[in-house]
């Protein structure tokens, strides 16, 4: 499917949430045929197995020269590679435009005159909660969900507390070290203390981890919970007791932390 | 990847939201090793080419008697093959837990005792909007975005129209006959009447078709607008000017539709 002219090309692949099944054929595909690879905090790190053994892999993740790369050299980097003439895999967890910065890199892509295509990638978002027998949306039960990066948990900025509150199920991604004021800024909008809340860690791999609760118990059942993890808030949860499918098939030891 | 006991297992599977390449790694195995297919109103029917030539391919969105098989008679047909022993796949359009009702085929298959698993997909909601060049979140832009169930649009049934209107990014899954009375409701809870709106028709494919506008015009502007079709409100969509990778690689056509 990619073929690099003699600019290259650049794929901005979604790596999906962490169980290598589940990147797309499309995203596998390109990674089968990359010459370089550009990568960071992967959920699924095995996916590296599937580049050429001669492919260049660039972990941007990484301090060069005792500094992070910032979003600007990793930019300016997929356009020098896709110059060279190479086919360019950024490969990125979950899905590309969901807090991933794919649209930033499309920009600079685009006002750099490079050709490049977006492949995306189930989000940590619905998958993650999946796993752990918890549908975003069911009937009778939410008609609307949405996703919020919660690593602004602990700021205002940009946080609509008010609308968020309202939403039938609502899913952050990161942030799980700002829980306490996450849940403390959804009782102050109204969200009753008693909704189902649950933390799932490193979500669709051998070690997920589910801590179960509400509103009101989550933060002291969930101490020593570190990313990647995903925190879902809404009477979706409930349906874990019924459709707890990963668990039951693959015998994951569940961690309920009593207190 | 699949494996049949005595009993029968049932996948539960995203087909991803048109372009056929979208789907997993994961589901595609299990198509390749269908005993028996489920499925209805697929986004990519180029998948079920893939499955085995003998495997037994059943249209539940057909009508079987003179009426269109109900939820429940799923349930049983799910229940029915995977208890005769088959490797048994009910392929969705999008991600299963996206408003796909597979909460509620779990369900049945945990009450009758049947071994099953999600493999979830890459939804319309993220990866429709990614093709016509529109990022459902951007840094500096938004930090949220939420998906409602628009069919449910006409209705009051469920939607908390005050707290969606208030989320940065608003994708409407279904319900397109709906639009001049979802852009009046978000219009009434203080959504302004400028703020970006673009409606994509079979997105994802070779026929995709992206009308943008504001809440003002947009429904004025696509009168002959028809499902499947994406609804997204925002100042994301402004980005599409920039990033419209999709149309600018495929040469699609685009129609922006005048009055």
């Amino acid at each position: 499917m990619p073929s690099a002219g003699t600019n290259g090309i650049v794929y901005i692949v979604g790596g999906g949430p962490g169980d290598p099944g589940l990147i797309t054929v499309k995203g596998l595909d390109c990674l089968r045929q990359a010459d370089v690879v550009l990568y960071d905090r992967l959920a699924a790190p095995e996916l590296l197995d599937e580049v050429p053994s001669d492919a260049e892999l660039i972990d941007v993740g990484k301090e060069p020269k005792r500094h992070r790369r910032s979003q600007e050299e990793i930019n300016d980097l997929l356009v020098e590679k896709a110059r060279a003439g190479k086919i360019v895999v950024r490969l990125k967890g979950g899905d590309p435009f969901i807090f991933g910065r794919g649209g930033e890199e499309c920009q600079a892509l685009a006002e750099a005159g490079i050709r490049y295509e977006v492949v995306p990638g189930v989000s940590s978002a619905i998958a993650v909660p999946a796993y752990a027998g918890i549908p975003v949306t069911h009937r009778g039960v939410t008609t609307a969900f949405t996703v919020v990066a919660g690593h602004n948990g602990g700021t205002d900025s940009g946080i609509d507390w008010e609308g968020i509150s309202r939403i039938g199920t609502i899913v952050f991604l990161m942030g799980v070290e700002h829980l306490p004021e996450i849940v403390a800024k959804l009782s102050a909008h109204g969200r009753s203390s008693d909704t189902p809340a649950v933390l799932i860690q490193e979500g669709t791999t051998p070690n997920q981890l589910v801590i179960t609760g509400t509103l009101d118990d989550i933060v002291e059942k969930a101490p020593g919970i570190r990313p990647p993890a995903v925190f879902v808030v809404g009477e979706v949860v409930r349906l874990r007791e019924q459709i707890d499918w990963f668990a039951k098939n693959d015998q994951q030891t569940e961690v309920i932390a009593s207190h």
